[in-house]
C-alpha cells in the first residue's frame, strides 16, 4: 500500500444513491472500501442489494481487489433499540408534524459517518464518501451539508485525523445523479441501477418498471421515478 | 410532565466521573433520566456498578422516580466490531505513539453523545450530560470541549432540535471532582463512590484501597488516587 495513494470508505447501502457514488468514488480515488450497516427494518431488501452490486462490479466491471477492496458489513441494531425507545408526547407530535415515520432515528446519518470515520481511521483512509443530497428531499435534516461540515469537523478534531466527508450527490436533482451514472459506467451501469439497487420504503421488489423496482407510491419511489422520466426527457431532447 | 421542567440525560457508565455528573444532575435539573452502553470488553464490571448506584440512589438517597427516571441500557456490539477491524500498518504506529491501546475505537465519546442525543429527542428532553474532562487526561481527544461544541451544533442541526451537551467536570481536576462529590451529596457518597464506582482499565476489583478498587496501576487508577490524595490534603489544610 502506497502513502500516496488516495483511499477512500464509501456508505454503501445498496440504494441508487450510494451505488452511484460508488461508481464516482471508483473513478476519483486509487483505492475504495465500503461499508454498510445491519440495522434490521426494511433494509433486508438493500442489503442482498448490495451484495449483488458488488459482485457485478467485481466480475463484470473487473475492478480487481487492487481498486474494489473489503466490506465493511456492521451491526448497527442500537439503532433499532432507540427507535424502540418511548417517546413523550410531545415529540410524537412534533415528529408527526415533519411527516416523518414515528420509528425514525434522528441524526442517523451522523452515526453513520462518524462509524464510518472510525473505520476509516483504522485503515489509513482520508474520506468518507456518502451519496446525501438535500435538494431532493428536505424531510432528513442530517443529510444537509452544513450538518456534515459541523460532524466533519467534530469528527477530525474527536479523532485527532483530519477526515473529509464527501458528498458528489448533495446538489444533483435526482435526474443528474441517473446522469452521473451514465457518464461513469455507461448504458449497462444504468441497468444494474434499475434492476439491483432498492429505494423503496416497503421493500416492494415485486414488479420492474422502467426506473426500477418499487412500489411506485412511497416518497422514495416517486422521487426515483420522477428523476427518472426527467432523465430520459433530457437526453431525448439533445 | 410540565413543559417547563427542564430535564436532562446522563451519560452514565458507573464510573466516577459519571456518578458524580448524575448527582450534579439531580441537583440541577427537575428530571433526570440516565443512559448506558454495553459493548462488551472490560465494562463488564463498571455496568455492574451502574445498576448498584441507581438503586441506592433510589433506596438510601430516596431520589423517586419522579425525579431519577428511567435508565436506557443500550447494545452497542458495533463498537466491538470496529476495534476488531484490521489496522493498516500506518494507523498502527500511529495509534502507538499515541499511547491509546490498539482496540481503541477513536469518536467513541462523539458516538455515545450522538446516540444519548436520539433519545433526548425522543423523550424530549434538552440536554445530555457527560463527565468528560479535559483537565486531567488528554489522550483521547473527543473528550475535549472544542470538539464537543462542533458536534452540539452538528447533532442540533442535524436533528433539527436544539440540543445542550453539558460537561460539569470539563475544567476540573481529579481532585475537584472529589471535592464536587463532597459538596453535592456529603461524606456518605464519598464512600459511595470508592465502593460503588469503577474506573480501573483492568477491571481489578480485588481490593479496596483508601480511593476505591482498581489495580493501582494504570493510568485511570493513578488518575483516580492521586486526585484523592490530593483531595484529601486540600481538605486537612483548612
Amino acid at each position: 500500500m502506497s502513502q500516496s495513494q488516495t483511499r477512500a470508505l464509501v456508505l454503501f447501502s445498496g440504494g441508487q444513491d450510494s451505488t452511484t457514488c460508488l461508481a464516482w468514488a471508483l473513478h476519483n480515488y486509487d483505492y475504495v472500501e465500503t461499508v454498510g450497516f445491519n440495522y434490521g427494518q426494511r433494509h433486508v431488501a438493500e442489503l442482498e442489494c448490495r451484495t449483488n452490486i458488488l459482485g457485478r462490479l467485481r466480475n463484470e466491471y473487473c475492478y480487481s481487489e487492487e481498486k474494489l477492496g473489503q466490506d465493511h458489513m456492521l451491526d448497527f441494531q442500537t439503532l433499532y433499540q432507540i427507535s424502540d425507545t418511548a417517546l413523550t408526547s410531545g415529540a410524537e407530535i412534533k415528529m408527526t408534524e415533519r411527516g416523518l415515520p414515528s420509528t425514525f432515528v434522528p441524526g442517523r446519518n451522523l452515526l453513520f459517518f462518524t462509524l464510518a470515520s472510525a473505520i476509516a481511521y483504522r485503515r489509513g483512509f482520508s474520506a468518507v464518501i456518502g451519496g446525501m443530497c438535500e435538494t431532493d428531499f428536505s424531510g432528513y435534516p442530517d443529510c444537509r451539508r452544513d450538518v456534515l461540515n459541523d460532524l466533519q469537523a467534530a469528527v477530525s478534531g474527536g479523532m485527532d485525523y483530519p477526515i473529509e466527508f464527501v458528498t458528489p450527490l448533495m446538489y444533483k436533482t435526482k435526474a443528474e445523479t441517473w446522469k452521473l451514472a451514465f457518464d461513469l459506467e455507461g448504458g449497462d451501469f444504468i441497468e444494474l441501477i434499475k434492476n439491483d439497487t432498492h429505494t423503496c420504503y416497503k421493500g416492494d421488489r415485486s414488479a420492474l418498471h422502467l426506473w426500477g423496482y418499487g412500489c411506485g407510491e412511497c416518497p422514495a419511489c416517486l422521487i426515483r421515478k420522477e428523476g427518472y422520466e426527467q432523465y430520459i426527457a433530457a437526453s431525448n431532447s439533445k
